[in-house]
């Protein structure tokens, strides 16, 4: 049997900043995989669960309480040379304005294009694929991106986080009339001046948690 | 930090049995939990990924190969009486009438009512419940049902399966319009007489490996 098994929680932490997709990283000082960016995460002792393990993680690197985080898979590494370790994958979605990045140079935390992703440690690149999809796949019956906007929003920013995680255009007309029929957003009664345009009625989530249609 | 997490695999393995939902139990003969049901399972060590190891059980039990698996979450066992464990749940979809229970004494492996469980062991009925959501969520989108039903089956047997997981009736004029609409199911050219009614069609899944719409 040998000995047991190594069991990290790792984190896919997502942002929208300025209508791109982004994931945090951090920087790995040391083996195995020096030099390389990471997803953030930890080794779990069993003192909490695997959830409150997640959480603690998410709010040591982004300050970021009460946000939308759901467990996404557990993959196993199985490289001869290491001992045998389980991933416990989870993924959030953050405000990046209210995201406070620890200043740590051990780890340099730091938004990556999701785009434009180096080859990263481990199979993290393939958590990152796969966290996307489960987002896109979401988003079309629950409110889960309030995570990403701030309390009041324009449907044009709603619109680009929608494009900015699903990676395509969406028809303006068609997006507007879904979002307002599913309930999940509402209007305001205030408007915002963006540039020369008329103000733009300003929506918010009806619900700040979780709600599936 | 202490001894190294216990890793896990179970795997909730589902059947339909006389239209209505069954899963596979094993029966503890030792401590922790003994004398209670439980999901069948084993501690992981390493030399197979976590998908083989729950592949591997399930062929183990049923005899079924090639049948639909799906990773379903993982939990963490946190009894402060016992080492720290990590359980990564599996579920399973097969057809009963291929299945040949393992004869094990120390196991009497055994197929239950899902509706009609007994307090199992560790957090078990809480997995069961999931497993039961995650399937009848899929069933929207997939052809994941192929799982349970043999090559060829009337529109009855394929609506009676539907309504054992989502355990509520489905309007029947509905439910066939449905299912042809998807492309999920074809009809065959051949027909089953069924006590004095006329013969019904049989149809088949037009892949049996998973399709999502």
């Amino acid at each position: 049997m040998g000995s047991q098994p190594l069991v990290a929680t790792i984190v896919v932490i997502f942002s929208t900043v300025d209508g791109v997709l982004q994931v945090l990283l951090v920087h790995r000082s040391s083996q195995p995989e020096q030099e390389k960016w990471a997803l953030p995460g930890g080794r779990w002792g069993g003192s909490e669960s695997l959830d409150e393990a997640a959480s603690r993680k998410l709010v040591e690197e982004t300050g970021a309480r009460g946000v939308y985080l759901e467990q996404l898979f557990t993959t196993s590494g199985l490289d001869p040379s290491r001992e045998a370790t389980v991933a416990v994958a989870y993924f959030a979605l953050v405000d990046a304005a209210r995201v406070r990045l620890r200043r740590e140079e051990a780890w340099l935390p730091k938004w990556h294009r999701v785009d434009e992703l180096p080859p990263l440690a481990f199979d993290n690149n393939l958590v990152i694929e796969q966290a996307v999809a489960r987002v896109g796949a979401k988003l079309e019956y629950t409110n889960i991106a309030y995570g990403l906007l701030p309390e009041q929003f324009t449907l044009r920013e709603l619109q680009t986080t929608y494009e900015a995680i699903l990676r395509q255009p969406l028809d303006r007309r068609n997006f507007r009339k879904r979002m307002l029929s599913t309930g999940l957003i509402a209007p305001t009664a205030e408007r915002r001046h963006e540039g020369a345009h008329r103000p733009a009625l300003l929506y918010r989530f009806t619900a700040r948690e979780p709600v599936f249609l």
